[in-house]
């Protein structure tokens, strides 16, 4: 498969870049604030491992985006390392804002360290990613350095907005699916169409090819949340009540969820009364799942990865990687946990 | 005076690129973001007025180094409001790590509004931070604005350095003088340096000239904050325990204390007893003093205000505006609160 291969060959580079990256810090003084970027990196600490460290897809769509268009990744590797750290400053304050205590099984940083190192440390990697991003000048020149960097700042902005909306609608109950869209493209779907673009401009992309590397990554963005949000309440165990971590038990504002709110039928009344207990899991999702929202949510996941299939066959490029593309697509969109 | 003559002109420009930055935020669904971003820029809510909006002492510097090499203030402007909102971004998440409830006499961002949004409005700002400074291009080309984002990058790099070491030693007692050095270069000098250099690299300087607008910065930077701890203990009413603002009560890592601490006499046994009360201020104060930490205190900061005004004036340039720099040095240090 086109896709192992460049995973076998591109991931070890993006780790090694990563790591670089973070051991700016590893200077006298500053051996603490190192250790928490290296343990939320997944480098260290309890059961460390291949898993633990994320599945670096952002920074790999980036320099399989440049390598479609027949020009060397290894130019556009300081633009993955990165968009992985834009990726990594969020998630180390979402866990604070969501007080999320686990991150992909291990303790965050904020639960170890508390709130204050936390932020900061999200602050640092913030600071970072941006002289990584900087650093890509030596690479392709200051004219595609500032338009990499113009594409990254303004997904890290919107970044902020979505996440503004995802905390909002945490006290605020009744968010509405257009809010949802807009929560989704600001907070998922920019970055990762940020990703596929950074890469074409890397890969000297024509503005026209600059436009369809972006709509692909962003409308797979849109699907691989969606996706996620299936999963939420369908996912391996999860819509048997055999797990807790249904969307159903949280109160995330998930697709689904927002769909039969809308409906206002069985499932919203069911919903609005709050305090949904384990065992009642099963009767709700029976209950979604009558409304029509396990329909609407995969018709809207096909929906978009159909955009981006057609984004990605309109390019014609190196064929390995667009096939390298496609497989990451459907791997993102088929799994099952 | 010069100074007035530059301020009159220049304020009003600052705040309106401000204004201008911070209202990139005002979008449908994001009118919470923005009135979080106008109340903390000081132009909203409870008594909101010119000393509210803070002393923009960042970048009134850079325009006037800017000037001073006779170039036109007009085309830093993008880079001063830049440097501005990343002193902002760092008080917004300062103000949660301290759980500080008031600045400048008014309640802070995550005192209405809760920590998670809180600490997004400061990344948002942090983001707008760097997407002005990208802006810069317009004015004065892709290189100097590629200059002017380094310097800037790694100053708010170093400003998250000086934090983690500011918040660790709030929790570990025993700071180091060294270490306190240490700290206030990341945490304050180096972001003056950079509004100093960044005003020179605008105005088109010399490498040479560029190293000595930085050394005037950074010196100037290193004695505003000794000066700042002197008035923490040595300030109006502070001293004679009028004020409870004391750095005696808050138990702040300042010059004058650690150096009462490192002699290990009278003033450190009190200070390790712990539980230091109002009625007691007056009387450590006077520990401090006979062990010389107000004479040395004094010392150092008029030991870098030397150091400054001598990279002052190695300058050439234009006489109005290093007049203005000069009066706004003394201004700073000579400041009674």
């Amino acid at each position: 498969m086109a896709l192992n291969r460049f995973r076998r060959n591109l991931l070890p580079e993006i780790e090694d870049g990563l790591k670089r990256a973070v051991n700016l810090t590893d200077e006298k003084g500053q051996e603490e604030l190192n250790k928490m970027l290296v343990h939320h990196m997944g480098w260290s600490g309890i059961s460390s491992n291949k898993s633990i460290a994320g599945k670096r897809i952002r920074p790999l769509l980036l320099l399989i985006s440049t390598s479609s268009l027949g020009a060397d990744w290894e130019k556009a590797l300081n633009a993955a390392v990165s968009i992985e750290l834009v990726h990594n400053f969020s998630l180390i304050h979402d866990d604070i804002q969501d007080r999320s205590e686990l991150r992909r099984g291990r303790p965050t940083i904020w639960s170890i360290w508390g709130i204050p190192q936390a932020i900061n440390t999200g602050d640092t990697l913030f600071a970072i990613a941006q002289i990584k991003m900087l650093e890509l000048r030596d690479q392709v020149g200051g004219e595609i350095a500032l338009n990499a960097q113009k594409i990254l700042l303004e997904a890290s902005y919107r970044l902020t907005k979505g996440q503004h909306l995802d905390i909002a609608y945490e006290t605020r109950i009744g968010m509405s699916i257009d809010t949802y869209w807009k929560m989704i493209g600001y907070k998922t779907a920019d970055l990762i169409a940020a990703a596929t673009e950074i890469g074409a401009v890397c890969g000297k992309a024509s503005s026209e090819q600059k436009k369809l590397y972006r709509d692909f990554g962003y409308n797979l963005g849109l699907a691989f949340q969606i996706k996620d949000d299936y999963l939420g309440i369908w996912g391996n165990q999860v819509s048997t009540g055999k797990s807790t971590r249904s969307d159903l038990m949280t109160g995330k504002k998930s697709l689904p969820i927002l769909y039969g709110l809308e409906k206002g039928g069985n499932f919203a009344k069911k919903w609005e009364q709050g305090g949904i207990s384990y065992e009642e899991i099963p009767l709700l999702v029976k209950e979604l799942e009558n409304e029509g929202a396990k329909e609407y949510t995969q018709s809207q996941t096909s929906e978009f990865t159909n955009r981006a299939v057609e984004a990605l066959n309109s390019l014609n490029p190196e064929k390995d990687a667009v096939d390298a593309l496609m497989e990451l697509t459907i791997e993102l969109l088929e799994r099952e946990s």
